[in-house]
C-alpha cells in the first residue's frame, strides 16, 4: 500500500489551467477513493458492521458517508435534476448536518445490517462514476463554485480513512480474541535519543494558515499572537519515560490531575494507555498488527488529555500550546510516520535532529482549548457546521499520526477532541517555560 | 422450509431400543441443526452481526451459543481428553452460566466482528461431527447419562430458533429501510369467528407434566391444584378488537393500567403494539416478510403483558392463569400455525372450533408470575442454571407462537418473559369468571 | 410512648349505634393522627426535611400526606363547598393517585423546604378541626358512605406511621454520623429457643378476610386454596443462622441465588444484610436507637427477598406461600414484639410456643407474588388506585414487623415490596416440605 | 444589610503595622463572617437542610464548609495541640481537597439531617472564637505565613457567599409554591439606554494581577498578550433583547448554536433563560424576592455559555476574550449593582457612562476557556488544589454580580463554569471586531 498510496493520494494542489486542474481533481479524486476502499481491503464483512462504541462508527458508515458527502454537496448542487440514489440514505448517512435533515442516530450505527457491504459499493461506484462524468463536462463557473467544495470532499475522505483505522482498532481490541487488522508486523526497531530542549525566543508571530493550498476554515484567519520565549522537547515522550511515571504512582496521585480527569480516571478505572495489558511483569499492547509486547522506546499513544496533562505535571513540564507547537513546525518538511509509511504504529524517533517526530506517529495533544481564531466567522450553510459548531469542550492536537495521510497534514493543521478521548492516535510532546 | 423442516424436526421421542434410540438421537440433533441453518438461509452476511438491544443476540451468537452448549454439556462430559474447539470461545458464548465460568458482557455481543460467520459454520461442522462420531460408539452407560443431555440440548436449540427469528425481526424492525427477512408474503386470509366463551367447571386439577416425554424442569412435578369455574375466550384477542381498545383511548388512560405498565407507557412513549406505525389514517405493521397493513382480523401480537393486561380489564376480562389454561389446553392435539407452517406470523383463527388457537400464532400472556412448582428443586450442577435461577419478576406464557417448532411445544410448556417484553411472538387470550 | 399508644391506637372496630359509632370513630381518628405526631416528637427540624433516596420520603412529606388523604376523600367529598386548605398541597402530597391528579416527583421530595414543618402542622390542625366537626355532625347517609373511607384513612395513616419509621431509620444510618432517633436501648436479652418445625397437613383451605372488621381489599376475596402439607419454623431466622451463611461463602456463591438477585447483589456490592457494618471481627448495625453490636439471637433484619430466598436455598428449606402463612397463623393471638411494645427493634423469640413471631418483629417475606386474589376486582374511583394497580413485580410479606401498630395487622394481611427492597423491617421464616 | 453590610466588609487590605494589620484582620474576619450569618437570616430551618440539584449545596453545609476552612487551614495549621472540633465533620465539610482527605458524596449533601443548624453555628462559634483567640496572640512569623490564609479564607467565605444565594435561589425557585427569600422588591425602575459601541485600539496589554492587594493565584503571572482592535456594547444585553431573540426563532434554530449546546438546549428542553415563565402572553420570572413580571430594560440572567454564544452570533456579534474584557475594565471604579446594594438581581445600566455594568448586576460570560496564564504553576499543598485543577471545561466569566460583595471582585478576577450552567447570575455583554 506504501508506495501506491504515496502515489495516489500525495498530489500537490497547485493553480493550473482548467482542463489540467479538472484532470487534477478527478486524479485526486480517484486516488483517495482508490485509498479507502484499498486500507479496508484486509475487512471481512463482519469487520465492517460493528461499532464497539458511540464515539466510533462501523467501516461501512464511513464509505458510505464520505460518499454522501460528495453526493449531497456535489453533485446534488451540481445536477438540477439529480436524483438521490437511494432515498433513504441521507437519514442514514448524515453524519450532524442539522441543515440538510434528521438522521439516524449515532451510538446505533452498528445495529443496521442493511444497506449491505456490497450494496453500499455499489453505492460508492454509482456517485464515483456521476461525480467523474459531472467533472469532465463541468462548466468553468460550476468548478469555481463546485471545485473547493469537491477538494474539501477529498479532505474529509481523508479525515475519515484515519477514523476508519482508528474505529477498527478499538473494536479488534475490544474483542477477547484480539484479531489483526493486517499481518503481524515486528517490533519497531531503533532507539529513542536523548531528550533535549530547543529553545524559541519570544516574539509576535503569525498563526494560522497563509491562503496557499487547502485548509480548512478553523485555520483562518492568519493572525498575530505574542508568544513568550520557551523550550520544546526534541522528540516524543517514549513508553518507557511514561512506565516511569506509572511506576512512581501517576495513577494513584490526585494531586497529579486535573480534577475532571481525576474523575475520568475513577470512573473508567484508568491505570495505563489504553491498549496497554499488564502480564506478569511484562506489559503488551494491541497494534493494529494485534498484540505485542511493548518496546520501551516508542512513543506511548493512547492517552487522553488528562493523562498527558497529569504527564507533564509529573516531568515538571507542561504541554506546548498550539502556537508555540506552531511556532516549532512551521518550515519543517512534513515527512514521518504517516499513513503513506505503512506501519500503523508509532515508532521510536530514529533520529537526532530537534525536533523530530512533530509530523506523524501520535498526534500531540496540546494544552490550547479548541476555539475560534480571532476574526473566525462560520461560513453559511451546511458546510458552515463542518468546524464551527464544535468550538467547546475539547482540545488542540497537532501535527498528525501513523494514521494520517501525509497529503493531509500541515502545520497549520488543527485537530480536536475532548479531554477524555483515548481511541485516537493521540500522544505527549513536552515544553517548558524557556 | 416447510415440509423439510417437517420432515426433520417433528421427530418424536419414543422409546425404543439402544440401536433404534442411538439412531433416532442422532437423526433429531442432524435434523434440529439443519433446521437451524436452513433458517440462517435468507440472511446476509452483516445480518448475522448485529444486535438492536441488549435483550436480543445476534444470529452468529445464536449459531455458535448453540453449539457451544453441545460441546460443553455433552462432549467436554464424554470426552476425557476432548480439547476445546476453540480457547476463548466459552467466554464469548457462554450465555448465563455460572458455573462454567465468566463470559463477554450480554448487551455487547453486537460488537464483536470476529469469530466470523464461516467460522461459526465452521464450528457447527467440527462440533457436529465429533458429537455425531461420539454417539455412534457411545456406550450404553454414556448414552443413559448423556442421552438426556444431548436431547435437553436440541430442545435449547429449538428454543434459539424462535429467538433467532424475533431478535433478527427487531433488527430488521428497527433499520429504516424495513428490510424483509423473506420475500413478500400475501396478507393472511380468513377471517376471525365471533368471539364465544367456554365454560370450565371447578375442580381439584392436576398441573404439569406428566413424565412422558421430554418437559423442562420447571414443568415438574406434576401437582394438584384448585381450580375454580372460569370461561375462556374462543380465539385470541384481534387486532381490530384492540384498535378499539386504542380508540377508546386505551394508552391514555392509566386507570386501565398497572402502575409499572403505565410508568413504562409513558417512560417508551407506548401508543400501539411494537412493530405497529400509523400512516395516516390506516395503520401499518412490520412482519418477516416486510412491511404490509394491518388487518383487522390477524390476532394482535408484539403487545407487552402490561398492554395485555390493561386490554384485558378495559374488555371486563381478565388474563388466564396458567391453571386454566393447562386445564383447557390439556389433551389437544397439536397443532396450529406453528414454525412448521412457514407463515411466520400470526393468522385469524380460520375454524369455529373452540377454544382454537391454543398452540401456535402467538404466546398468551398469563397472569400467572412464573414461580417454581411446589416441590420443585434446582437440579444440581450447571444445568440447574437453566430455569429455576430465573423464577422472579417475570410471567408466564403458554401455547408457542408461529415461530415455535410444533415438536417443541406442549399443554404444560412454560416460556417466561419479563412483564414489558414486546419482542416475542406474544398475544392475547381472554378469560374471565364463570 | 408504649401504653399510651396501646391506649389511643389499640381501638377494636365493632359496629355499634350510629352514636357510638360517631364517637369511635373521632376517638380513634385522634388517637391515630396523635400517635403519627408522637413518633416525630424526637425528631429535630432537620430531621422532617430530608429524603436519602427515592424511595423513602421526609417525615414532613408523610405528615402531610396523611393529611391530604383525609382531606381529599373525606372533607371534599362530604363538604359541598369546601375550599382546599392550600391550593398548591394537592399537587405537593399527592402520592400516586392519578385520578386525583398530577404531583410533584417522588424523588424530589426531599427537596422542598416549604411548607416548613411548622405550616404542616398547621395543616394537620386544620383539617383535624374540619372533620373532627364534620364528623360530630355528619348524616347518616353521609357516614355510611364516608365512614369507611375515614377508617380507611386511619388504616392508611398506620401504614405511613411505620414508613416513617422506616424512611427516618434509613436517613439516619446514612448519615455518617449515625445520630440515634431516641435514646439508646439496651441490647435485647433472651435467647432464641432451638428451631423447630411444625407440620400442617394438606388440605383445601380458605385464604383471605372473612368480612368482620377492616381489610384492605387486596385480602378479598375470602376464596379456597388446596395446600398440601408443610413444615413451618418454629421462629424467625436468627442473625447467628445468618452470619454461618455468610461464612459460609453465600454472598460469594452464585448457584446459591436467583439470577435477578446476584445481579442485584453484585450492583449494589451486598456483602450483608442493611445497615450491618463489620468492624474488625465483630459486627455491629443501625438501630433506631443508634449503632449497637450485633447479637447472635436476635431475628435478621433488613433483607431483600433475593437475600431471604438465598439463605433458605442454602438452609435446604425454603420461604413459605402465603396460603401456607396464613393456614399457620390464621385464628393466632396478634401479639408480639409490634410497634406498640416500643422497642423498634426485632427481638428474640423469648418462648417455646411454635410457632412463635408470626406477628411482629420483623415482616416475613413469602415466596408468593403479590397479585389479584380469584374473583379480585379494582374498585371505581380514586381509592381503585390504593392497591390493585401495584400487583406486579412484588412479593407479599406477612406478619407485621416491630414498626407496624398493633391494631393495623392480622393474619389475611399482605404487605408487598420488590424483591429488592431492604430498608423494611424484613426477615426470614423457613419452611419446608412435609 | 446594605450599609452595614458595606461597613462590615468593606475593609481594605492595605500593608499595616503588625498590631494594625493583626487588628484589620480580625476585623475583616468578623465582618465577613457577620456577613454570612446575616444572609441567612431571612431563612427558614427548613431552607438550611434541601439541595434542589447536584451543583447546589444546603445553606447549612455552605457555613459549615467555610468554617472547615479556616479550621483545617489556619487552626490546625497554627495550634501544635489542635483538636479538631468534631472527628466526622473534615469528612462531612471538606468540598474537593484530596489532600485532606475523602469525604462525603457532594450529590448527596442533601439528605444529611444532622449536624443540625444549631449545630452548625455552635460550630461557627467555636471556630470563631478560637481563631480569635489565635490572632490576637500569634507571633510575627505565624502571621506572615498563615495571614495570607487567612485573608484567603475570607475572600472564600465571600464566594460562598454568593453561592449560598444563587444555590438558595435554585431550591426556592423548583419549589412549586415559589417561595420568596426576603419581602417582595418593586420592579426595577430605570430604562437601558441604547446600547453604543466603545472601540478599542491594538495593542500589546498586560493581563493579569499587578500584585497590590489580594488576588486568586489564577490571576497571575501578570503577563503580556496582543489583542487587536475591538468594540464593546455599552452595557450588558437586556431581556428585551433576548426576547426578540427568542421571538425570532432563537431556540429552534441549531444553526446559531455549538453543537453541544444544542444538544445541551434538546436534552433539557430550553425555551427561555432559567427562571422564566411564560404566563399566557407575557413573561414572568423568579427572584429572590419571589415570582413578578419580566421588564424589558432589565439585563438578561440566568443564561448558560450556549445560550449566550448563541445570542450574540444572532447578533451578528461575539462574547469578549477575557483579555478584551480585562482591558475595557482595568482601571475603573468598583461600582455597580454588587451584593453590598441589596438589590440581589440585576438592574437597568442606569448611565450613559459607556461602557457601564462592568462590575455587578450579572456575570459575564466570556469566549475565553478557562486555562493557567503562562508560566501559572499550582501551588504545593491542598490549597493548591482551590483553583488550577479546575483548568479545563469551563469558561471564564468576569466582573461580579448583584450576589457578589463589592470587597471580592476586581478587574482582574476570574470566576469559571461549565457552558451549561445557569444557575449563577451569569449574562451577556456583546463585542465584535473593531
Amino acid at each position: 500500500m506504501r508506495r501506491n498510496g504515496q502515489a495516489r493520494a500525495g498530489l500537490a494542489e497547485q493553480p493550473r489551467g482548467t482542463m489540467g486542474q479538472r484532470a487534477a481533481l478527478a486524479e485526486r479524486y480517484r486516488a483517495i477513493r482508490g485509498l479507502t476502499e484499498e486500507l479496508c481491503r484486509p475487512l471481512a464483512t463482519e469487520d465492517y458492521v460493528v461499532q464497539s462504541m458511540p464515539d466510533a462508527s462501523p467501516a461501512k458508515w464511513h464509505l458510505a458517508h464520505t460518499t454522501w458527502f460528495f453526493e449531497t454537496f456535489v453533485l446534488a448542487a451540481a445536477l438540477p435534476d439529480y436524483r438521490t440514489f437511494h432515498p433513504g440514505y441521507s437519514y442514514l448517512f448524515n453524519s450532524y448536518y442539522n441543515a440538510v435533515g434528521d438522521r439516524w442516530q449515532r451510538s446505533a450505527r452498528g445495529t443496521l445490517s442493511r444497506p449491505t457491504v456490497a450494496e453500499v459499493y455499489d453505492y460508492r461506484r454509482a456517485i464515483d462514476e456521476c461525480l467523474l462524468e459531472w467533472l469532465a463536462g463541468a462548466s468553468e463557473q460550476a468548478l469555481r463554485s463546485l471545485g473547493p467544495v469537491l477538494i474539501l470532499g477529498s479532505h474529509h475522505e481523508q479525515q475519515h480513512q484515519e477514523l476508519l483505522l482508528t474505529d477498527l482498532k478499538h473494536a479488534l481490541a475490544c474483542n477477547p480474541l484480539r484479531p489483526a487488522y493486517r499481518e503481524p508486523a515486528p517490533s519497531p526497531g531503533g532507539k529513542a535519543p536523548a531528550l533535549t530542549w530547543t529553545t524559541y525566543p519570544a516574539g509576535v508571530r503569525w498563526l494560522g494558515h497563509d491562503s496557499e493550498g487547502f485548509a480548512y476554515d478553523n485555520e483562518t484567519p492568519r493572525h498575530r499572537v505574542l508568544v513568550e520565549s520557551f523550550q520544546l522537547a526534541s522528540r516524543l515522550t517514549t513508553a518507557g519515560e511514561y512506565l516511569a511515571f506509572m511506576e512512581d504512582g501517576g495513577y494513584q496521585r490526585p494531586e497529579l490531575w486535573l480534577s475532571d480527569g481525576w474523575a475520568a480516571r475513577c470512573a473508567h478505572g484508568w491505570q495505563a494507555p489504553l491498549y496497554w495489558e499488564q502480564q506478569g511483569e511484562t506489559w503488551s499492547l494491541m497494534t493494529l498488527h494485534g498484540m505485542r509486547e511493548l518496546t520501551a522506546d516508542e512513543p506511548v499513544c493512547h492517552v487522553s488529555y488528562y493523562e498527558a496533562d497529569a504527564f507533564a505535571r509529573w516531568s515538571n513540564a507542561r504541554l506546548p500550546t498550539e502556537a508555540e507547537w506552531e511556532t516549532a513546525a512551521d518550515g519543517l518538511p512534513i515527512d514521518g510516520n504517516l499513513l503513506d509509511s505503512g506501519h500503523l504504529h508509532p515508532a521510536p524517533a530514529g533520529t537526532d535532529f530537534a525536533p523530530s517526530q512533530l509530523f506523524g506517529d501520535v498526534w500531540e495533544w496540546t494544552a490550547s482549548p479548541y476555539v475560534a481564531y480571532p476574526g473566525y466567522r462560520t461560513p453559511e450553510g451546511a458546510l458552515g457546521e463542518y468546524n464551527g459548531k464544535f468550538m467547546c469542550n475539547q482540545l488542540v492536537l497537532r501535527g498528525g499520526s501513523c494514521a494520517t495521510p501525509a497529503s493531509h497534514i500541515r502545520a497549520s493543521y488543527r485537530n480536536f477532541f475532548p479531554p477524555e478521548a483515548r481511541w485516537q492516535f493521540s500522544g505527549i510532546r513536552l515544553t517548558r517555560d524557556a
